[in-house]
């Protein structure tokens, strides 16, 4: 065994979660190599094991949407200037943000151009070319890309980023009712993709009109608590009415004969909800890798001294037969590194499975199995062992999902009036689920006051209660309150 | 039958393949709804059918590449003009065509951003930071994106545009002679994936000196002929030797304990061959798309009168389910268009198989089925559809990529002396395959007198002449010349 105790140290993480929530995160994806920091400030490069995740959650969206009559399109990255001004709440919501392209080569151009950070102004002027008539309608698009938003606050990997991955889906429909139904259809969509990939819960719901989406008439978003009490926004989805079809001419001929304009939706999942999750199910150790998204599910080490060696790695590599067809995984067999600093790197990269073997192991013909969300060890034989790693992958993406909603449920308060408001969320944090009158006025001085904003009016809530939480008017909606990113 | 006469003829395509070349090309894709315009002067729209014929490349080689070893990563869309400056001839050769990020919001930026050409310049850097000793290498690393390049010549979708999607590959080895074996595996590998799915045949060589990737030693590339006569670079890959390691500091420790500059090798097949394949394969009427990419593989037309059509389009349905489950089926069921009005559009977008169904056939419960790239029509029944379905689309895939194969070889012309050269570019056009000394004089005169460059120095070539065809002196290579986009 060499020795390596400095090379742990020196790699590990220095950080614990409960601490310095901050730093714990960012050097946990560093340093388990899930990202890194790039050239540009704001702007990260995803590894490995990121992209891998991040790839495996655009599949299944793209299986669901295409499942669900969805069809991909490209649209340019550039948005001419001209466009992005049309619809007059999206032009200010998004214009403060913007990456301008100026010159090509030595030229200067003659108008700029938009990095874009969102596509609705470069797609809607071709939907209005398309969308003649009723027969057109639905149109349902999606395109999987990467938008700038060049945000000046602090950037934070994954969450508050210059640059994400996302998909955007834009609909048109011929009527209201149709609008709504897709997102009666979405919304579910990514609840599940959610829990059974990346093993997180959110809660449902509508946005209040000061948060919503730039041009949209009403926003729905899932949103997660994080362990240091504060809320961020997941995947969302906004109805858009007729307001960018009125700013963009999305007319079409009515089954009446008449000309109607179309009724749209906007809706995207991104890179930040990877964020999310590592920071949900991470630990002091590192990553906590939801097993369906892992990169490697299993990592098998050998343990040996130099008289073992050959019989122990034939027996590793036995062992990575038997899983190979079923799984990602991996045979550490580095030599210049010893079994403990092994684990702890694998432990780190938050890979779900660790299989030992040692010469032991291989003379009995099995294996031990370690878990990296519990610790838990056990032992099978070489025969069971595929069904047994199946049946384990599968517990842990179950017992994260279930941990990470008992964690949800505890911190969503109800609370009585405005002093117990403000005292829950200063000692607890997490969600503060309240009577609102609904009015802007209220939200503002809250807000103000207690720095936490409404997250959304979730769908699944308590009873109404009769007076708003601040200004003790009629409530109209029990909505949920949070500091948040 | 309603009478569409006029639809027909205002969506038909106007110009011949053999007549007018380039104006066919254009027609075909923008009416057979495959791409469009956009709002950005040489950039394109990818609708549905062009997606997804991307996708599905996409797919195919991000899973032959992965078997090989090669893990996706994701670099920022932004490179910092000082990064973009370090290789020489690198900057010299993309600088020219980079379009620069030079605000955000409304705000000046202090330096310059690029928006990606390609990403050398911003993996570089993190590679010289990633890679320390022997045991780190090799790295093989992959990305999945778009890049602009600000082309000032005439733009041409897919072949010449200001932002295409691809894939690059970029690697580093301890030793030149891996860095060899992986050209030695990528290039038959992309070969292969022209001819299974873009039924594309190709040409594999050297890139001559003087056409070889900005930055790299040696650049290889599979070339295709065109219907027009011009020769044009399809995939393509770079041994980058250690030119980029150095301009970047990509050391390692060896294994002998100095310090050795890696060997890198870049690599990229991207859209380009997809406007290739449809030079190709397309006709008169329209796009011929190679059944395995093909977006809608067989289109089902219902013929009927008004006192059959319940019969008539109940049957379709049931053939639709017949050929659900192994293949991308649709049922035209819409009311206002005439079969032959169906037909026809459903062979300008280049469907591969069309099945016929009307009252007869559906009290025979057998169908029609015609081939797209040759009007053939056979019968069969219902029970032996799926197999014939299945035989059929096989048939079509092979027997384009005969012919795309017989023209190619039909269209390289070995040539004996200069002024035959002439005579058979003039004419004929296609490929020259002709002794050349190597000299770039030679090169240079022939491009000015001729118009013809040096494609590549084809892997499979005729035995070595002893002169060079321009210059007379003794001849190093037996090299391809075209006319060539």
């Amino acid at each position: 065994m060499k020795q390596d105790k400095t090379a742990i140290d020196e790699k590990g993480i220095k950080a614990r979660k409960s601490e310095n929530f901050s730093e714990w995160y960012v050097q946990t994806l560093i340093k388990s190599e899930f990202i890194d920091y790039s050239e540009v400030s704001g702007m990260y490069i995803l590894r490995p094991s990121a992209y891998g995740v991040w790839q495996e959650i655009a599949r299944v969206v793209d299986q669901k949407l295409k499942k669900s009559g969805v069809e991909n399109v490209y649209f340019p990255i550039f948005i001419p200037e001209k466009f992005l001004a049309k619809e007059a709440s999206h032009v200010k919501g998004f214009t403060p943000e913007v990456a301008w392209v100026t010159e090509s080569g030595e030229t200067k151009m003659k108008e700029r151009l938009a990095v874009r950070p969102t596509s609705e102004a470069m797609m809607y002027p071709t939907y209005a070319k398309w969308i003649r008539s009723w027969r057109d309608l639905p149109l349902r698009y999606n395109q999987w890309n990467s938008v700038v938003r060049w945000e000046f606050k602090d950037p934070t990997p994954f969450l508050r980023t210059r640059e994400f991955l996302w998909h955007e889906g834009h609909s048109v429909f011929a009527t209201e009712k149709e609008a709504e139904e897709e997102r009666d259809a979405i919304l579910p969509m990514y609840l599940e993709v959610l829990k059974d990939y990346l093993a997180l819960p959110g809660i449902v719901g509508r946005k209040s009109d000061k948060e919503k989406f730039a041009g949209a008439i009403a926003s729905y978003s899932i949103e997660h608590i994080l362990p240091n009490g504060y809320a961020i926004q997941g995947p969302a989805f906004h109805l858009d009415g007729q307001n960018f079809a009125k700013a963009y001419g999305i007319k079409f001929l009515d089954k009446e004969g008449g000309s109607s304009y179309g009724w749209q939706n906007t809706y995207a999942i991104s890179t930040r909800n990877i964020g999310i999750m590592i920071m949900v199910h991470g630990d002091d150790k590192g990553l906590v890798i939801p097993p369906r998204l892992a990169y490697v599910q299993v990592v098998i080490v050998p343990i040996y001294k130099d008289e073992t060696r050959g019989k122990v790695i034939e027996f590793a590599r036995e062992v990575e037969k038997v899983l190979h067809e079923n799984f990602r995984v991996k045979v550490d067999d580095r030599e210049s590194y010893s079994p403990g600093f092994k684990f702890n790197e694998w432990e780190m990269k938050g890979v779900p499975l660790r299989v030992e073997v040692g010469p032991k192991e291989a003379d009995a013909n099995k294996v031990v199995i370690v878990r990296r969300d519990s610790g838990a060890k056990s032992d099978t034989d070489l025969g069971n062992l595929s069904q047994k790693v199946s049946a384990i992958l599968d517990a842990i993406q179950q017992s994260l999902y279930k941990r990470a909603e008992e964690f949800m449920v505890k911190n969503i308060h109800s609370v009585k009036d405005y002093s117990e408001f403000k005292k829950v969320l200063a000692d607890k944090g997490g969600i503060i689920h309240a009577p609102w009158c609904m009015g802007q006025a209220c939200e503002d001085k809250i807000k103000e006051e207690t720095g936490a904003k409404i997250t959304n009016i979730p769908f699944n809530h308590c009873p109404l209660e009769p007076k708003c939480i601040y200004c003790g008017r009629r409530a109209k909606a029990m909505a949920n309150f949070a500091k948040s990113y």
